[in-house]
């Protein structure tokens, strides 16, 4: 079996109220990935500033943007002049009151290679992104045969992105619905922490169960996993809650489920691995799960509850 | 939020090809758990003796037994002296040509609350159960307008319990089924090992994909998960491999995928511990992923690929 190496990079960081310092040490992370030879660099969920969703403000759809707009533009810039393929996040403006949480592929010619709006929304108490953010549409065929919406990986010169945003990684049915259509690797921009409030070994539990879900997200398809999720102490602004403490921890996981990478829960770190995407092949060859799914038994997957 | 404790116990231990021997270790091990309270005790996959899978023969058929038989019979039996449920696994022989890997669960009184059929059957190098096991009917409605077959949670006195048998573990489809159908608790007795001709590493990273995966089902579904697997080397009757040497590591999660109790990878050991069957819908209620499932858009779980 041939070796078919791809480097991959990440960017872990705090965020800023001001988006022109967010979006410096977003740039300055994607600069030092390429600058070790990262063909794929990925960014965090909401990258440009503060995860505004702690409190609920109508105003705070000004910061919603449009694809195209100056994220995409910014991004497709930087992913041209790198020549790397480049995994953004974004506050999508769809539409006067139709938004969403949206991922960005940008190809190493700037262009987009393809968008994901975040299939699942979360809404608990100091993450109200039910306020803020439409669900994906379900998938849907266009006119010229295509499909758009849902769990559709994104082909870019590096290989098809399962690409997924943060709330989403806790679905084993979105890690295995991107597999089914054929993805070659598993990206999760996130944006998660602790509540400062709680007692440490709850904040260490609710970590712990983050990455270990990610992680069978590798095991379970066969595909390597990346994970980038920002640092930092963010104060609720509404005074409601303690603020969140995000816990970084970003990773990049091997098609076992091995660490192949991984930061710590404090610091702004870029890292920077070589995936074998050939080894996906080699696994599913010795645990052939996809091989003895049971199609003809899984149809209450489809139901809400058995009830 | 009312606590409701349920204390219980597990048996990890090595197998003899002497039947005798096998279930003299298992009784052991139940009259241990039962004697430090536990109202509920599992034992693993195949624990009357040796993993006959690792090669095949048409002789070994005659391994295979009726439900009910001489282990629902002896299991029965020791259910209803400790006043216990206890959950076991066997070789049964449905007809004549017609087998299962079949797990089964005995009430305090004896009785047989319930069985299960393994339903993802795997077949590698020294696992050969696709010669030995059909995999368990897809659920059917009876002329009573319940339900059998597929995965369907066994109702108990201590609870509805989401039994499921090795090779089903590395599928996020089977826990999510069996939660969604209401089950309180997940249980996986297993016969999982490594190859001793592999290197350190390799063997290292499948025992802990193994845990790994199912620890994730717990966090994905907010419920505890029992696990228990055997120990000891086998040789392979055949001589085409090196054998297994079965990795032990049984354990019981909470609902975030936390250890609650855990076994090492070459003793017998008897595990045994309180779970807070509260404790699920607290954590449910903070993590309330049940809620917010895209049915609208899982269709392609029911796919085998998307081409």
């Amino acid at each position: 079996m041939t070796t078919t190496n791809l480097r991959v990079g990440l960017v872990q960081q705090a965020c800023s109220s001001d988006r022109a310092i967010s979006i410096a040490a977003s740039e300055a992370g994607v600069r030092a990935a390429a600058a070790q030879g990262a063909q794929l660099v990925m960014l965090q969920e909401l990258h440009t500033g503060l995860y505004f969703c702690q409190h609920e403000s109508t105003e705070l759809f000004d910061l919603a943007e449009s694809i195209p707009g100056p994220s995409t533009e910014w991004l497709g810039g930087l992913a041209k002049e790198l020549g790397i393929v480049l995994v953004g996040s974004l506050f999508e403006r769809r539409a006067p009151g139709l938004y969403h949480n949206t991922a960005v592929v940008m190809e190493r010619d700037g262009r987009l290679a393809g968008k994901y709006r975040k299939m699942h929304i979360p809404d608990d108490p100091g993450y109200y992104e039910k306020f803020y953010f439409t669900p994906g549409d379900a998938t849907e065929t266009t006119a010229d045969g295509g499909r758009r919406g849902g769990f559709e990986p994104i082909q870019t010169s590096v290989g098809k992105l399962g690409l997924l945003v943060c709330w989403d990684q806790w679905y084993p049915e979105a890690a295995r619905l991107m597999a089914l259509a054929g993805a070659d690797l598993l990206l999760y921009p996130t944006a998660i922490g602790a509540n400062p409030a709680d007692p440490f070994e709850e904040r260490e539990r609710q970590r712990e169960a983050w990455v270990t879900i990610q992680r069978s997200h590798a095991v379970a398809n066969g595909l390597p996993v990346i994970v980038a999720n920002r640092i930092g102490y963010e104060p609720d602004p509404s005074g409601q809650t303690e603020g969140a403490k995000f816990w970084g921890s970003s990773f990049v996981a091997g098609p076992q489920g091995e660490f192949l990478a991984r930061a710590g829960t404090d610091d702004a770190e870029v890292l920077v691995v070589d995936i074998d995407l050939a080894r996906s092949e080699n696994v599913r060859r010795w645990w052939p799960f996809l091989r003895d799914r049971r199609i003809d038994a899984y149809g209450d997957l489809l139901k809400r509850y058995r009830d």
